[in-house]
């Protein structure tokens, strides 16, 4: 089990038909998850191809997640959450809080991607837009977004395969101005599971 | 006035306060519009991240565009077409059209964009996901994406500002599988305006 404190990142290198469970260990919590190809960082779970490969907004059950080349990264096994997930909204990163005003450093999923993949041996990476575990951002009338609480319970989990190896991060979302982790920002995990 | 024959794609560098009108000249046609900032091609517009600011699938008349660094980049200024475009969905490229069945070569809006961008002075670029314009992507129940015929008249325009100095890219796309540009790919065009 790899426990990722309140709004704190971490990374783990997998290798194809590795499962592993993304974990809301309070609930109500977003978990920020990125794919990236081991032996290739250019090529990463990407959100535009996903969506036009399964012509839906977010994957279902026995769905996958594909890269900016169109092949598949991670495959959706199981759900045990009420199944509302964002893929729509990039990661927060030090820009997004000072929009909301915030003065000073503010931890930021952005930064905690770049700081768990630095400690897997890369400094540079491009910052795919994540898969946004239990983030409940409903698509209103004439395409409005909203900005709703992750309606997670504690233990809510979704299970994902490796479909290459790759390496995975998993941010806690440190978002506490707008309401999609209730305001109270908490731990999230990761289960390496039997391949 | 900047044609751009069907299938292909044209880059035109543009200083800030610059106006321009992407016009789909033929009809029921999409235009895959790309904005980079013009001395650090790292920054780039960001459909994320201008969701995002918006909160909503695609940005108003009077709402801006943003970069990967939330910066506002280009204005959608005014809009003479059904209002019908897409962020959602990645340009099309050879692995999409592989994937469709196409046997050998098709054009695709990414190799468009690479060849403006080299043309530009750019030979290694990230792809970032397009503003597709005139695009009929409807979000139907459950997140369910359509892809459905451009709905454009001759002559439908969309007019944009540029916010900094940056390089856009417009790419008459190549669809001709999927219905999106009613399977019959036509010409579009880029007209500079005053500033």
């Amino acid at each position: 089990m790899i426990d990722i404190p309140a709004r704190e990142g971490r990374g783990v290198r997998v290798a194809a038909g590795q499962r592993f469970r993304v974990i809301d260990v309070e609930g109500g919590q977003v978990a920020d998850t990125f794919a990236f190809r081991a032996d290739d960082i250019s090529e990463y779970h990407s959100a535009e191809h996903t969506r036009a490969y399964v012509s839906r907004l977010f994957p279902q059950p026995g769905e996958p997640f594909v890269t900016n080349h169109r092949r598949p990264i991670l495959l959706l096994e199981e759900d045990r959450s009420p199944g509302i997930h964002d893929m729509l909204c990039a990661a927060c990163d030090p820009e997004r809080y000072t929009g909301l005003g915030v003065e000073g450093w503010h931890a930021s999923c952005r930064e905690n991607l770049e700081r768990a993949m630095a400690g897997l041996g890369f400094d540079r990476i491009e910052v795919p837009q994540p898969i946004n575990l239990f983030m409940n951002i409903p698509v209103r009338d004439e395409g409005e977004l909203g900005w709703e609480p992750a309606p997670t319970k504690p233990g809510d989990s979704v299970t994902l395969q490796a479909v290459m190896d790759c390496l995975i991060v998993v941010s806690a979302c440190p978002q506490d101005i707008v309401p999609i982790n209730n305001k109270d920002p908490s731990a999230v995990a990761i289960e390496l599971l039997d391949a």
